[in-house]
Formats: structure tokens, sequence, C-alpha cells
């Protein structure tokens, strides 16, 4: 399975986190924040963000990437900041052909601390644990490997469900 | 002064429209409307406004990008929809290094129909007849002729301010 890049887009700070997953053990690669400066104008913000994904994309060339799915925004003007964000960060993928998966926040929760109503700490030590981190990341980054680590678990997932499925269906494997 | 890009983000149609003004004097150079299909993926769609902008502005070189401000979206959903397809055209602004001004609604129709409260139709209308047009340009790619109309405006104030300033401040001129 290839390298995910996880994003964790947001109108000040975008995380993002690359994770290598093979035949379901996973392992850290890099992590870190892109931080936006709110005194800058929107565009040279938002060309930030995808000037920096594209650096990192060039440099580790993961396959895919994943993004937490946005169902309810807070407000119309965070949700509008929120997006402008996402569109700047999913374009970056776009731009080298990496597919974007997306996944509920309840989900990306459950798939790294075994609950929906975890709450940010949990997620970071959980992170940290399953990636064997020395330190606890921060909290954004910690956002975007939780995002490559749900769908690492997913396509696992997939893949453990199409091996049984074969099965029953008569050992056609 | 430069050619003017305007653009009118969407989430299934982006109008863009190109206009050159010189001393005031304004003309039509292009205009039309990226269409997405809501059936695609977000990613695919994103990539469609960013790559079909990029074609836009290599084909055209305008040196500077309009668009319009957004102080109140609908609600939530739509603000985040919204903020993508920005952030996505907005990218392409940065990645050819255009500066990008952002006017309010209000402005742009006093500015292209003399009240603040003028209509889609009107717009329209007053597009065609500015630019001498031979038709009335589609709904989209009329808004975003009127925000580059708009910014060729201000900027042509800002040009006769500054002139009658230095006049008043004892012919520095």
């Amino acid at each position: 399975m290839p390298l995910i890049l996880g994003v964790d887009p947001g109108s000040l700070k975008t995380g993002f986190g690359i994770v290598n997953s093979v035949s379901g053990k996973l392992t850290y690669v890099a992590s870190g924040v892109i931080r936006l400066n709110a005194k800058d104008a929107l565009a040279s913000r938002l060309k930030h963000i995808f000037e920096s994904l594209n650096q990192i994309i060039e440099e580790y060339s993961p396959q895919q990437m994943a993004v937490e799915q946005v169902f309810l925004a807070k407000n119309p003007s965070s949700a509008l900041k929120l997006g402008q964000a996402r569109g700047a960060a999913i374009v970056a993928a776009g731009h080298y052909g990496l597919p974007v998966a997306e996944y509920e926040a309840r989900k990306v929760k459950q798939s790294v601390v075994g609950t929906g109503a975890a709450d940010k700490i949990q997620v970071q030590l959980m992170i940290q644990q399953l990636l064997k981190l020395s330190d606890t990341p921060q909290e954004d980054a910690a956002d975007a490997l939780a995002v490559a680590v749900c769908h690492a678990h997913s396509q696992q997932f997939e893949i453990q469900t199409a091996r049984s499925l074969r099965f029953r269906r008569g050992r056609l494997v």
C-alpha cells in the first residue's frame, strides 16, 4: 500500500501528516503544520497552502490524500474560510493526480481512538502511541496523521473484506 | 492599465470575464463559464476550476484578478462549497503571481448599474451595453465581467484622486 498524505486544512494552520501502511502495519513518515499569517492577503495565504503541499508531495511522493469531510461547519463565515483552505489543499492533490478520500470526523476518531466521541488530546496521544512517536504531535499535525491512519485502516478493511468474500464464495482465490 | 480577469466562483458554474481598460475606456476581451459536473468528485471539480483558469491566464496574460467579496453566505453548507471553489480560483491567480482584489457585491452593482440594489438581469444588460456586446452575456459570465469592470473603475478613480491630490498640494506633478 502506498504512502498516504493526511491533511487538516485551516485558514490559519493547515496540518499535514504522512504515513506508510504495509500489510496493515503503519509507520510514521513525516508531519508538520503550515502556518498562515492572518495579516497576509487571502490570495497569498491560499498560495502558501498550495505551494507548501506541492513541496511536500514532491518530496515524499504520496499516492493518496485523505481529508476530513465537513458536514456541520459552525457558521457561514468560518465555513467560507475553511472552504477556501480546503479548496487550496485539494487543488494541490489534483495538481499531482492524487485521488482524495474524505472521512467524517466521527469515523476518523473511531478509527484512531476507538470512539467517535474522542477529544483532541485523546487523538494526539493515540497517534503518538500508534505511530511510536517520541513526542506528542502538535494538534493540527495529529489530526492530519489521524485522517491518514483512518484511510489506511479503511483500505485494509476493504482488502480483508474482499478476501473473506472470495473465500466464502468457494475459495476462488 | 493591464488586462483584468474577473472571476465569479461557484461550485457548479464558475464565470470568468476579461476586460481591457485604457485611460478609463473599457473594452471586452473574453468571457465564459467553467461548468462543473455535480456527479464528479470534489477533487476533480476543484482541479477543473484551477486548470481552466490556468489555461485562461496563459492564453490572455491578465495582470490582475478581481473577485466578489463574500460577507454573508446563505448557510454553512453553501459557504463551504463556495469557499472551496473560491480557494481553487484564487490559488490559480497566486500560481501566476496575479494580485487579487476583492469587492463587495453592492460595490460591484453600484459600479456597473449605478445602484447597489440592482438585480442580476440589470447587471447582464448593463454589461452588454458598457462593453458593446451583441448578445446578453450568460449570468455567471456577466457577474465575472462586472467585478472586472468594478476593479477597472476603482483603479481609474484612484488615479484621478491621486492626480487631484497632487494638484491641490500645489501642482507637484
